[in-house]
């Protein structure tokens, strides 16, 4: 295999209007290939200059790289990571974990008591290193899981103090907490939003614990910066970005993302937050579905090909997957053809005909196609991602990198468990209720 | 807690157009009710006559239910039981366990090499049951696996056909296997598909081999046959079903489904097939989408409050988690407000403050609430939901029992796998790829 091939690439000719309706022309495609010439030009200083959002995709350097696994060795010993953070403080770090198979890693990402307790029971806290990650240092639901911890740590007599690194920014409350024990603290990039915050120190610090190669997920996101260009056709990021929004322009509302392999599916998780949260504003914004192939074929593929046509389907094919898992022979003659057929040809060649079945629908779609799963693929999958979304936002003229409509919800909860009447707190609790009762 | 607070009810205000845009009428409900009268007296003669689908509304009756338990008896000394399915023979028993919290369920419902690897070592066979189920008996990843897991447990010299039982219909491959073998059949209903079959002896058999109730679901179930009547103004399910078809009239053509339990992460998978495959066809279908709360509030609320407004929140609230766990005395000033706040009711209190937000921004929601999570209330769930469905296919006039899209794959995978010249595999194999490549 050539240096050239361990690139990501996509396949966009699934989307064209000579296969999809909608789906786009060559005219369209260069006309798009001149917007985002000008894009770019515009993005690159924005980048090398570190600003909001934009810093997400620039490289941690050699330096920083270096700070950051001398800040992790001090935790190597530990065979488990808790990470404790919810949306962007958690997804990036539980992707990585998952899509390579590290083990060790959990996830506090919400406040469900029974689900809550059952993970606590679960961990060997002696064995056990606990990251608490919050952007602002004062997220209601991982300020409460930490205390909820802490709790059953000192039950269990447990030194929480020497084993527990805070990631934030500023000097919110966690950042005083850090003080006060003497927890190490690694800052939170005050350039990135949480969302985009996969390939930074925030997501990699558990990755480094847990065994994961930094080194190869950062070499990886250099091949998915190295691929930004003026140009989308020799771009696979870009061209990504432009498509889904050109065909978002063309009523294509939802978008799924449907990954031919297990290992992805934290990944689909990260990515329906990356394009929500980015992209839903100003009445604009992608639905991201998450799909699973094969087996989502015998759930979502009726409605991807017979429904309304507003869907797009993402595929993400994975060349070689590093498992030899052959089909024994059948004893009955009807299938003798899967007789010591691999179990990764059987996948990719459904992921070929799903794709086909869409194509002779008219239902657009676009397959991203990896070597292998590995750190390196992983880094550039993750770094093409956030250019794909960056772009789309340009080209819609949003606002990728704030969230300003959960902001209510927040006021309103913290309002209500304060006791103070304020206009949110009084719409959510004199709200009007029709019940339908047998 | 008295007997109709048992029964599972619904909260339509937020999808009424006082409140939401689009919403509901009061004239637009009332039009529904004429149509759901009349609706509701054809469908029940079907539903008594074992129609095709409309049979999956019956419940199992006492010597049904006993057939069943005596067949499983067999197995009963086993901890664990591995589903070998895909799509409605694998989620209905996966729904069942992990909303009730069973362990010992497998499940083996994809080809992907590497997870299928991992899942066989995790493994113990010599204290498992292995349970092969397709409707058709044909299905080719469930036959696939079949001869994997087979291999494997002969490998390990366990007599696999002493721990075997198939579910199937018809005189299939599965039914020719377990002839040949002597293992016991379990017929699966030729009255149901299987996205249908979630309370059938089909889901059920394994539940009952893990120590689930199948009796107290089966008495949920009856409850939720109970409500179904002919006015949506005392039947929540068929109320759901005709407020989500009618939002779907007004443009509502995503339905995001976002339990806050995190017991109910498969059901909302099994939802999304049966909401897919049943109603995606003729160019209708309301997307599903999955989200879980309160974590999802940090990936999707964004998108669902300020992006187009095409999508519904259905939220699942749970009034008792059945879990005490309260939040420690914080020692931040600003935090105080959570001193020994039970988790549960800050979950819950999260639901509240994103239906709000959301009814704030015009988006429709439904809540359904249910007592607890426990055999009876997930066995009324699962009936409301297909009643629901079926509701929602009548109103549509769409067959809601099909799934005839999905055939164009399964003819091109078979005739590309037996090397047949067919038009199907030869579109897959002459596509029209375009790449985009750095």
């Amino acid at each position: 295999m050539n240096v050239t091939e361990e690139y990501m690439r996509i396949d966009i000719g699934n989307s064209l209007d000579t296969v999809a309706s909608p789906g786009m022309s060559s005219d369209t495609l260069d006309s798009l290939d001149s917007q985002v010439d000008a894009i770019h030009t515009t993005i690159e200083p924005k980048i090398h200059d570190n600003s909001f959002g934009y810093a997400a995709l620039n490289i941690l350097s050699p330096e920083e790289t270096k700070q950051l696994l001398d800040f992790t060795e001090h935790f190597s010993d530990f065979s488990n990571v808790l990470t404790i953070g919810i949306g962007g403080s958690a997804l990036g770090s539980a992707t990585l974990s998952t899509s390579l198979g590290l083990s060790g890693h959990y996830v506090l990402d919400n406040i469900d008591p029974s689900a809550n307790l059952n993970i606590l029971t679960d961990i060997d806290f002696t064995d056990t290193v606990v990251n608490i990650v919050s952007l602002s240092g004062s997220t209601i639901e991982t300020i409460s899981n930490f205390l909820v911890v802490r709790d059953h740590m000192n039950k269990q007599n447990i030194d929480w103090t020497s084993q527990t690194f805070v990631t934030t920014s500023g000097n919110g409350t966690l950042y005083n907490l850090s003080n006060k024990y003497d927890l190490p603290l690694l800052p939170f990039p005050e350039s990135i939003p949480g969302r985009f915050s996969a390939l930074s120190s925030v997501s990699l610090a558990p990755i480094a614990i847990l065994g994961g190669s930094v080194e190869e997920i950062l070499k990886g996101a250099q091949n998915g910066f190295d691929s930004l260009s003026t140009s989308i056709y020799n771009s696979p990021p870009y061209a990504y970005g432009a498509i889904a929004s050109e065909l978002f322009n063309l009523g294509i509302t939802s978008n799924s993302l449907m990954p031919y392999s297990e290992h992805l599916e934290t990944f689909a998780e990260w990515f329906a937050q990356l394009w929500s949260e980015s992209l839903g504003k100003d009445g604009i914004g992608q639905i991201p579905l998450r799909a699973m192939g094969a087996t989502d074929q015998h759930s979502q593929l009726q409605l991807y090909r017979a429904g309304k046509r507003n869907l797009m389907v993402t595929f993400i094919d994975v060349v070689d997957h590093q498992t030899e898992l052959n089909i024994p022979h059948p004893e009955f003659e009807d299938f003798d053809y899967l007789s010591n057929l691999p179990l990764e040809t059987l996948l990719r060649t459904e992921l070929q005909t799903t794709e086909a079945s869409l194509a002779e629908a008219g239902c657009p779609s676009i397959r991203i196609e990896l070597d292998q799963i590995n750190p390196r693929s992983i880094g550039e999958l993750l770094h093409g991602c956030m250019a794909s979304c960056i772009l789309f936002a340009e080209l819609q003229g949003i606002n990728g990198f704030d969230q300003p409509a959960v902001e209510w919800g927040k006021q309103a909860l913290k309002d209500i468990l304060t006791g103070k009447n304020s206009s949110e707190s009084s719409s959510t609790q004199n709200k009007n209720s029709r019940w339908i009762k047998k």
